[in-house]
């Protein structure tokens, strides 16, 4: 591909059988596999015929990653909760699949800002960071004033009432009165990933 | 009245004479006055008459307001920048005309950290805060982890693109991941400092 | 916790066995416990274990409560119908849980004034009150004009067609025309009587 | 006309000289005269030339009347503040053209509940009631829960923040608990009338 | 009741078990009965213990009627296809149960207006329609321009794509430019019939 | 140009100097001209250098025409009545300047059935209908029903309240339950007047 | 029927008997035979019936198709990727069925433009296109600049996060930079079709 | 500053008196400096006091840059048509007054194919693209499938009717297919370039 990037499968609509078979072509010229929003079911039967390939069902993936060049550059992935794990998770193992070093910072909502500080360092040594967050979206903005690097924010569904399935987390992020931060779709871990890594790669090793 | 608070006049679609007559209707049984939403034009007119009033053009009021008593207790109103003002004062002059200390901690946005934590202590040391934010409305939540008493949170309509009027932050405040936070109205500074007043009355003095 | 408050566990997302192993951990330091947002499987199951600890269906919560002391202060609790008792009892049972008293005052909607203004006093009396409402939302605009202390309202996501899960409810609720009400997000009873605690324990025993 | 009812003029998008020779061909077949949504300098202009009509600036209205019959019925027009004022009087005064007695109640918000249970019987005598309300619409609820005739319900835009533009009240009144409301389109004065008066004159004298 | 109406069991979240309970008592005093939005299962249970109730499948109802008495006076209840029946009937029947006779006008969709042209008489014949519509919300603009008397308007939430849950049909409602038509809730078939009866009593026989 | 349409000026944000240096040098190979959403400075500062062109003020245009062919084939242009009339004209001085005959079918309003359908066979006869509606958009779902030929449907933004700037017309229209309807966007009358040539001139002559 | 089309079954909310009585009737005076919406269990059940006809699953459609006539005009449908399959499939069934050709240009979104570019010819050669897409819903506007026939556009529900039911894609199409585009509801290919084949016929062939 | 990016200058809400005064207390540690969002008078105002600054009225921006050091790196700043000129002119000066080279790629529309790729080897050739569009901002998609690098894509506020503001163009963006896009608020031309600059400088030179 054009794009030095290897192929990812979308698995939202595929069955498993289509994306064992996909699988199957792309082992022919790649080395790493990716394949997301992957339930359970397609999940287990995928990796019983991939057997080199692992399944999370966390973040819903499936996928075979080259173990990563010593580096000490790389990606900050932060969130706040539990329940934004999915989200971060599909965007650290995009990165890693794509060859990138992913720094985990998780657990570090905006309510409780001490934890966040506690690990501040770590995010400011990054290249890019991936702030995930749902409800009120507040975390990239609160990291993008803390941080000289570019900020993909991502915004999540996760919530009840008035979150309106990541609308409000969205709507927060775009509006941030930080500078240095842009936005994917709701959910899409991927993306952000796909964006933060090209920055990672531009700024050579 | 019953709850005890001075009548307030709510200025929009009211002519300067008609807020002039119920001032001095007003006055008959008020030491304070207060009038919201009052323009230029208007305001100019209405301390003409009642020259023991001031008018703020920056928070659109006129008022009249009593000494307050020598207390270590107040409200803190926080804000992020100067396009919150407005608001900030709103609810800053409403609590003082009430007949309650303010402190006004302005100019602590979340995009600029080290500066809300500066002062992190004044806001503490309030019974109740008001905090009143724009754009991505994260400062409510940013405060309310880092303080144990009620937040009152105003969203504003200041912004542009998808803020919506005021949308995006009061998404923001409503879906909160720190407790202790209730919402008011987009732009309501009066309603915000009318619940605090409330609050802070009942813990006494 | 610097707030003073137990630590409460939101169950959305969390597996039986999660919850059983916070809680036996939460009670190596308090004596009281809770978690809300429990399905009928999972409560069940939680209370197997924590025998020690009552799930109560309707509100979705699993609890322990210690006794309360004698007091003439309390949080009236206050509701329209049958629909809006999950919320409410999730208020109640938290405002309990955090050790305040409570009155339930239910079955009062506006759509039968005389059965609320028969209950007025006892409403009244309290030192705030939790007003929670579906559809048209406006039990706290009528409450709120007759009580001199500060109402938190709660917008459920009951009804259906243009109640759209709540949102009719929550913007009567923020546009109130009666002053002294704060709002909390859709179904949140969890946040508001947090809130409602905060103020109730602010004014002392 | 087939209805029986005389037509109305709607003045937006007319010039003043456009209505003023629509007046003069209506006059040709009816004693009485209406147009709505006529701004001040059109108003002024309609009445020079047609002086048997009158203009009300606050309702938008040049109307002219005849006397009414002497009769014990009458369609209550009820509402708020001085801000609902221009749609009830578009309601009132069309009502009043069509040849029915209108009783006025205003000044009888939800939020001061005395007023309104000290005017209640002047509404409940009525055969039907428009009930006009801005922010957070309750009123229509309210009184339909208080009387037994139909209550045509009336959003209007008036208000700020998340009230957008009437939506707020449109929504409240649409999912009113109580029965025996319906509700025509926001600030529509004219339609409440028109559907009060069919009904009123299907009731008979 | 004060309204001389039967009261109605709203079935959305009762078990059978309560509404059999609920019949039971209500029996006591009314030779009427009606439960709405009551589902196969609850339906069965019901009329096993109420024998003397009808289960209505299509429109989610249990009643017991009594005979009407013999009058040409009628409600029309019109809508276009077989979708929009389950609405069309929780109406009809809500009617007949308060004693009201019903003309069901069934299948004259706006798309086909040679049918709705040959039963217009049948509409126009009665004192009140009930006209309901999903997609897009014509057929009450038409009806109203054809008769003399008030539409009250029912949107449906039948259809797909841009109709939202009816909200494409509830806004051609609101902005019908035919008058004498007032709008109910999304579904709210129930809320047509009570304000239609409510209207056709007035009438007198 | 390969689509064989003459060029169209967009007025939008151009000066009138602007468009008139673009119209001097369309003239260099065009017999026709037109210039859309020209508002009257600008249209009388065109027309006034170049003075072969016509400024028609309702529409917003400014063009030159040639002479049509002798044909029985044309276009219907359908609307309801003064207020879509601006919208009606944009696309049918297009769709003349594009060189179709053109039938203007005006006031024909859904609440006036009787007219609507003594102009059918005038509608029926084209070869595609453009019909513009605004408030609640029924008129393309009636014609559609009428005729065997395509529809462009034109939602306007005319009306108040609940029509939300054309968005209830929009919604209308994309929901309609007759077949052979298209739509394009909000006060788009260029647009529906350049698929309806396309189609036209593709049924020949 | 007047319009000379077969008269096509919309099968939601029908079982599947109904479907097949339906058939039976509509066999006594028609070749071909469509219904659309149709889920897996109801489509056996039909074709078991009525063995000449096809149950497609992806498209949710049973048909009975008669041989085409040799020709060189065709409709083309044209759709980015898997997941717009059972829309575009939708649409070019009813082309079929309604006795038209279709070329199916799939999997050219505007992702991989050097696709779309490669298959322009087929779709330039058309003399009327449907163009499906879903997410951001931008290959109408890039077809419609390339071709100078009639694009029909069809947004689709697929996608997830801030795509909103295919909100998004029917935003994009409605307000497309390219002249020639008219759009249909989310989902309705059978709309599209319906268009477009009412065009073809009168082109003639 | 931490950043080492030159302060900007948020004009929304400040007099150019104000901006006069911060101007003045830049320069003490700024060779370059900016300011956005300045409406002519207060351009004109500025300038005549800070004749080293420039002010370009079609992006409202105040600015005073320094000669770029010759480099063949640069971003690509990329529109459709006039009417982003504005926001596309918002982030190219914000890029260079930050230092950076900026190509401008102007009027290449999705509806002009051909142009686009004439030109493509010019926004290839870039380390970033800012892509703006405003109606059905389809651009970003299209640019961003033909290059490898990452995309900004802002969203403009240009167009009517369903547009919404640019709510139409902001979710193309965020839907799209392309990967390697991200989006910041609609009109954020500053925060576009922000981030480009960001990306841009980590790549070194
Ligand atoms: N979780 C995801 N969210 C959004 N896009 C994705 C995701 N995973 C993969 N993709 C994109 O989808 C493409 C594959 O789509 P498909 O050919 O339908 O499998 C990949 O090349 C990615 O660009
Ligand atoms: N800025 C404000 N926003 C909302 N409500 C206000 C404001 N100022 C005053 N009010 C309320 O409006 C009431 C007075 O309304 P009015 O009688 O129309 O002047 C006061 O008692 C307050 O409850
Ligand atoms: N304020 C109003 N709001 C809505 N409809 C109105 C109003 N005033 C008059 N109308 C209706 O508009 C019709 C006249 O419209 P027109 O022919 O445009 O003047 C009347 O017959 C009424 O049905
Ligand atoms: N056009 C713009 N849009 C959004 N943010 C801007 C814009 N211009 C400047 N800013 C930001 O606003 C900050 C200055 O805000 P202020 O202190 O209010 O002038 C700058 O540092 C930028 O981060
Ligand atoms: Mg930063
Ligand atoms: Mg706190
Ligand atoms: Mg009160
Ligand atoms: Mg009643
Ligand atoms: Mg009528
Ligand atoms: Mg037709
Ligand atoms: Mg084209
Ligand atoms: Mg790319």
């Amino acid at each position: 591909e054009r794009t030095g990037f290897p192929e990812v499968v979308y698995g939202e609509g595929k069955t498993a059988d289509e994306i064992i078979r996909i699988f199957r072509s792309l082992k022919e010229h790649s080395e790493v596999l990716l394949a997301t929003r992957i339930d359970e079911e397609k999940g287990r039967k995928i990796v019983e015929v991939h057997d080199d390939c692992t399944f999370d069902e966390r973040s819903g993936t499936v996928y075979k990653k080259k173990p990563l060049e010593d580096t000490e550059h790389y990606i900050a992935v932060v969130c706040a909760g539990t329940s934004d794990l999915a989200v971060a998770e599909e965007a650290a193992i995009t990165a890693e699949v794509f060859g990138v070093r992913v720094e985990r910072v998780y657990d570090v909502g905006v309510a409780g800002l001490h934890r966040l500080l506690g690990e501040i360092e770590r995010i400011r040594a990054a290249r890019v960071s991936i702030v995930v967050a749902g409800m009120e979206g507040a975390l990239p903005s609160v990291v993008g004033g803390l941080v000289a690097h570019p900020v993909l924010a991502v915004p999540t569904s996760v919530g009840y009432g008035a979150n309106f399935g990541g609308v409000s987390a969205l709507l927060s992020m775009l509006n941030s009165c930080s500078s240095g931060i842009s936005v994917v779709n709701i959910d899409n871990g991927f993306g952000a990933a796909y964006n933060a890594v090209m920055i990672e790669k531009m700024a050579g090793s």
